[in-house]
């Protein structure tokens, strides 16, 4: 209880320092791009990167954007990320390829993989690279939305460092190894982009900072209840897997696939290490152009979508929306607005200049 | 409130009459066997059939195997499914196939599709089989345990009809399009098998009847409001998905990923239809003999499992099982001592025949 009152202290102390800017698209870019050329990037390299984290930032995944861009250049160096490294095919069967990412940015490695993936497609109907020894890709939406606006439709999956338990455990041996789906609609995409817990660390810890309780029960409490109460999780250190004991399942999955497909590292070994680095991947791309049935697939797609919309809302509050259907109106929205990013972070992004 | 009561004497009454058989498993096939014969199937369909809804029996989901038969046997009747039919393909593009489904058994179909889609991951590495009207493939572990058996990875998923509300919906849009991922493992095989919704309407009727809570919340009430009380959401009609929005995006993705990629029908066309058929089917295998780091897969496999059964269980009752291990040991314990079979449903079987 003690320790709760000092942890809740600390969340007020927090809680008092938010104040937010609203930083315009092109200042942000230019802002990483500066920031990562004097860090010894190339023009290119660090072009692609500040035009990542800055559309990750306008696509409201401030998480895997603005915020992460700090701890980004620290595992520049600290030597986890090695700016210079680009990925090497190790082996092709037909349309597998097993690349070594050599432990280069995670973001320049997971474009590479999926162009990589869709050119496979575009030979052999489906495509799938596995890459072992890469970097946290920050948000996997963006390969979903590479993959799709290029006409594709793309599985991936990454794995990360163990984040939480098996189902019936209380140590953290899963990862929550996001998931990605997506597929061309509209010109734009809906693309689902999925971490196998139910809330991350991060969404616990900004709750707990509103003082705000889950809106769904989101892990356990000291005494191995669920609760929605997210202090607690983040003291029982018990997040939930989505769907309880299929989400752990799910993440179990996923990580052996990533390890054995691309003869990388399994979450147990990334655990191991002092940050989360040397991820093993998967990035799988269907060439939809190739199909038999290619000219009905948009009307297929928006039947399916315009059906989904009809749904009756349960209350007066919900509105029933596609995955990537608030990223779009997030987008639209920070690109008129400017993209609102914690102050006291933008101060540590401006001291990195 | 009348109709709860109404609904709690119902399942009263249900109560009173559930009584167990214990039936050898040559039995039950055999019995299997002989009524798909005189329902007019050939003796290698007959055999291939009344295998695997025996071997689904054995294994303990008895919902797609023994407790399923009749319905099968209406369906044939009824013409929703065609015993004679067999798949045609219709499109080929390197490792991507389309087939028609032709309305035939589900089983064989879909037995059909694993075995086309391994053919073509020995030769392309990874292969692609999409089967537009199809039907129930009764368990989708079954096509898992095939593929990872014969030393592939798996993934594939259904779609079905409709059964669960979008997120923030009261009207069941989404279908619980099961998604099944499989490897080999230690001679047997890892497989999980996972519909989008928390549980199945069967597993509610199941606590219904048995005066049960779930053990985890599984929808909602008729106030709106989320409950572990099965016979409320039988009422309301509204069962939860598997992580809440991330399960309805998921079912949606599978939807979508198996209508396109088929060029079958979706959940929403399914749901007009008289009955639950011509469903849209994905199966995709990989073949690990073919990668890099082939000599070094079965023990990856076996590190990443011993390190996850290290987790530490959160009570003495918790024990830490990957997906199938309950199954294998269902499975030795059902072939040992029987299948358990309710009483009422051997009866019909019997009287099939």
């Amino acid at each position: 209880m003690k320790s709760e009152r000092l942890f809740c202290n600390q969340i007020f102390t927090i809680m008092a320092t938010i104040e937010y800017l609203n930083i315009p698209v092109n200042e942000m870019e230019f802002a990483f791009q500066s920031i990562l050329l004097k860090h010894g990037f190339t023009d290119e390299k660090a072009a692609t990167c500040a035009q990542i984290f800055t559309a990750n930032s306008v696509d409201g995944i401030y998480t895997h954007g603005v915020n992460r861009f700090p701890r980004f250049i620290e595992y520049i160096k600290k030597g986890y990320v090695d700016k210079d490294a680009t990925p090497s095919l190790q082996h092709q069967f037909g349309g597998v390829q097993q690349w070594n990412g050599n432990l280069g940015p995670g973001i320049l490695n997971a474009l590479h993989a999926t162009d990589t993936a869709m050119q496979l497609a575009q030979q052999f109907g489906i495509g799938c690279v596995a890459m072992a020894n890469t970097n946290h890709w920050m948000r996997g939406g963006t390969y979903g939305w590479q993959a799709a606006k290029a006409g594709y439709v793309f599985i991936g999956w990454t794995n990360t460092t163990g984040l939480m338990p098996a189902w019936g455990a209380t140590d953290s041996r899963l990862g929550n190894n996001p998931l990605v789906i997506a597929l061309p609609y509209n010109n734009e995409a809906i693309v689902l982009d999925m971490a196998m817990s139910q809330y991350s660390y991060g969404a616990l810890e900004k709750y707990a900072i509103q003082q705000q309780p889950l809106p769904v029960a989101g892990g356990f409490d000291e005494h191995g209840a669920i609760t929605n109460h997210p202090s607690s999780i983040l003291q029982s250190k018990r997040p939930l897997p989505i769907g309880y004991w299929k989400g752990a399942g799910l993440s179990l999955l996923l990580d052996l696939l990533a390890a054995i497909l691309s003869g990388g590292l399994a979450v147990h070994q990334i655990n191991k290490q002092q940050a989360e680095h040397a991820l093993s991947q998967v990035f799988i791309a269907i060439d939809i152009s190739k199909l038999g049935n290619t000219s009905s697939i948009a009307q297929v797609t928006q039947n399916i979508i315009e059906d989904y919309k009809q749904s009756i809302p349960a209350t007066e509050k919900d509105s029933i929306t596609w995955p990537g259907e608030r990223v779009l109106a997030t987008r639209k929205n920070n690109i008129v607005q400017g993209i609102p990013v914690v102050k006291s972070i933008w101060e540590v992004i401006r001291s990195l200049k």
